[in-house]
């Protein structure tokens, strides 16, 4: 069993205890973690290093593709074992340790960190800790459910320390494209002109002398969290799916639409979903994740091809995944995030993108991280590599929550990670603004009459009218553009009267 | 003469005066026209239109390249032409029409809207109005200055309008190239792997049969005003010099550093026109505009070769230039904006992007557009598509104006163009902040001690500790973050000396 999934000799000699691996980091070390969205995350070395430092303390700057799994952020938190985080989490626990400012965070755009870390502008990785589910005798890694940055963190790890999951069938072996664009200045096009285009090896190429452990594992990935039907997110899948209709309709789509990108979580889980019983067929996916929905439309015969980073999926989902495996696995490709994220193909392709906004406002900006504008929920992701260069960006959210106290379209956002620029259509349950040629003053009568929650509706009309007489492009009263948000922090909810806030003018 | 500049004997035909052309416009008409920075623009027909919309009132909606020159903006808002511009323009009279709300602008990313148009995501053109040098006989129209988006404004128009500027002499021919890139989901990758790569043709494919008038002009380019030598400008490019020259001595990067690509005005020339008299040699320009800088370094051996979309220079260059043209012809191509300002090809080259801001805040948000956050400047043009995907993005501006009154270094931006995700160096006179894997927190302390003006650094350390206290991955006072445009919108000035404001918390 151990020479299936170890097939270079010398490795099973490097054979240690996850206890005995985590106590190969130092303090003060860059570590690099393969794990995307919960999927193909280390589950053992990083966890013993979490209990490791409880008794020895060490601080370490961890990167890895993007959230991990098993509350593995949360216990290095715990264990105060981080220094520095990037470019994603998405763990309550590690959240808190960002907030008090104690674990630094960098939120980093998911296409960008192998870039960054290639071109030398952030510090280089000592240290990788990936999971495979086979290492070939060609000196190749089989990764699991996930690539994430795990391609460029072998490259560039002086160390590697490789997880063997036992509990990932060997099979998954052929479904990952792995491709590490070239240096600087000898970079040549990234050739992929269809979502099933191959341009890689089917694993990623390592030095076996940098390994110094090797760790068994056989745990599953985290299940995603599966959100039961609710009326919001259909009311918001339904809006998009009547929108793509028109679109058919007016002959700038076909029913194939083009190859779609949906954030994780339950309203993309939604939407893609509403597809199943739909016109639409021949559908594809370049997207960052594959979640439950993903294989649903496969098996309705609505997906051709699904291409992403990761697969992150339901309890129910992850073993009937492996168990019908063949009937997927020439219709799905994991790449590297670098390219499932790069801005060259997503343009090529002509993405349609759907994210999810934590709010956005009158003029279409979009805040995605920071509740009322400081506190890190989460990451950009890659929100922005694809709302930057997608045929159609779109992004979705509630149009207010908690009893409908918090409205979630603002005056002006608190924090800006989406500009107006990059923001084609905005959807909440009430609705669907279409701004593609609106100027901001045309954006902010459309986005409150067809987006806003009713009870917001007045207060935000009356917010942009007494903004008009003072002029300009993006008209706004400095003095109150962020009270909805004052009010949020101090009192815990915005509100639907029109409560004017004193101002300095 | 006239069968040289237009070889097509039917066209011949068509000559009409400017007044005759204008006519053929017609009211509610989309309207696309030649032009970028003041390069290449319709120097007759515009006008004519301006002048006639005095007496007989029409409205068009005008898209560019980007901004005219001659006044031609000014002069059609001025007679109320103007239903609405886009994605850029620079002039005094045109902006106080858009603050006024009279004109919509759409403030759009300059290599976006040949994109949008083939798209379908915004209305198609009904009439182009080109200028060129000549009407080539394999039915190719040559370009002038510029190329901007006339290549997609000429295949999607229904009627043609061309100017033949008589000014420009046609052995400009050659300096183009021509590259539409094919409709979803048939698009090919754009094959550019160095600044100098040719991809297409040397002309515009046109089709005779649309071209409804012909009209011939003999005007210059309005001229690039050229700032004299300033202290803040030579401090800024004195810090960037020396922090190009650490980069080689740490071995990142070689004297040829990578592409450049600068911006527009005085600070961007400053900054070329400092590697003259440096150790940097075999540069290359990957931009928007070749300006005077270009052909001095060029001339001084430094510059090996620069891609842009135009040549905007001043009076004396643009005579030398074309006197000499043999001399730099083999040095030049200029490009559809689509294509220079292309995310895929900017990632690929890897630009070290050099642009200016009107402000940027302790977190390295950049505002390059708004006054006060509402009153629209300029527009973003194109630094947005190269912040976004260059190896490194710069932004520079001075660290305080209007004899130190007004700090451009603020707590929190009033508006966003740029987000902190897209920021890798901040540089001001009084020196430059490298943010490259740094967190918010650790930002805001190297952007206020190296950036920020010294009467201002008290006053945002102390905005940036009150903050502290209230937590949070980005630290705000939500009720005193814009305060200091407040200020400055009421008062005219932002203040050195600590005022808080008071808060409603």
């Amino acid at each position: 069993m151990n020479s299936e999934r170890i097939q270079i000799p010398t490795l099973l000699a490097k054979v240690k205890t996850a206890q005995e691996a985590a106590a190969l980091i130092e303090d003060g070390m860059v570590v690099g973690s393969s794990g995307f969205t919960r999927a193909g995350d280390s589950k053992a070395v990083l966890q013993a290093l979490a209990e490791r430092a409880q008794s020895n303390p060490l601080k370490i700057t961890l990167l890895t593709g993007a959230s991990l799994g098993h509350d593995t952020d949360g216990l290095l938190a715990e264990s105060h074992a981080l220094y520095k985080r990037m470019p994603f989490q998405s763990d309550n626990g590690l959240r808190s340790h960002i907030n008090d400012g104690e674990v630094l965070f960098i939120d980093q755009h998911l296409g960008e960190t192998a870039e960054l870390l290639q071109a030398e502008n952030i510090h280089p990785i000592d240290l990788a800790v990936i999971e495979v589910a086979m290492i070939r005798a060609d000196g190749q890694l089989i990764p699991t459910t996930s690539v994430g940055n795990s391609a460029t963190f072998v490259q560039q790890a002086k160390q590697l320390i490789i997880e063997v999951n036992m509990a990932v069938p060997t099979s998954i072996a052929g479904i990952h494209d792995i491709h590490i664009p070239e240096r600087y200045p000898f970079r040549k096009p990234i050739l992929i002109e269809k979502v099933d285009d191959r341009i890689g090896s089917i694993g990623i190429e390592f030095d076996p002398a940098k390994v110094v452990a090797v760790v068994f594992t056989n745990l599953s990935d985290s299940a995603a969290t599966i959100a039961p039907p609710e009326a919001k997110t259909d009311a918001i899948a339904a809006h998009l799916i009547e929108f793509f209709e028109k679109e058919v309709h007016k002959g700038k789509l076909s029913y194939h639409l083009l190859p779609l990108q949906a954030g994780i979580g339950k309203v993309a889980n939604a939407i893609l979903q509403g597809f199943v019983n739909s016109p639409f067929e021949g559908l594809t996916m370049y997207s960052e994740v594959l979640q439950d929905s993903t294989f649903e439309l496969i098996d309705a015969g609505k997906m051709d091809f699904a291409s992403a980073s990761s697969i992150t999926v339901s309890k129910e989902w992850y073993q009937k995944l492996f168990i019908n495996f063949e009937r997927y696995k020439d219709k799905i490709l994991l790449r590297p995030q670098n390219i499932s994220n790069a801005a060259e193909v997503i343009r090529r392709l002509g993405v349609i993108a759907i994210n999810t906004a934590i709010e956005f406002d009158i003029y279409g900006n979009v805040n995605s991280t920071h509740i009322y504008g400081t506190k890190m929920m989460n990451g950009i992701g890659g929100s922005g590599d694809f709302a930057r260069n997608a045929y159609l960006s779109i992004f979705v959210c509630q149009a207010a929550s908690k009893n409908d106290t918090i409205s979630h379209v603002v005056p002006m956002v608190a924090h800006v990670d989406h500009t107006e620029h990059d923001v084609d259509i905005l959807v909440t349950d009430f609705g669907l603004a279409d701004l593609r040629g609106l100027a901001p003053r045309e954006r902010a009568k459309v986005i409150i009459e067809n987006c806003a929650h009713p009870d917001y509706r007045e207060a935000l009309l009356d917010y942009y009218t007494r903004a008009l007489e003072k002029g300009g492009q993006t008209p706004h009263l400095l003095g109150e553009a962020l009270s909805w948000h004052e009010r949020l922090q101090k009192m815990g909810r915005m509100t639907s009267e029109l409560e004017r806030v004193a101002s300095i003018q």
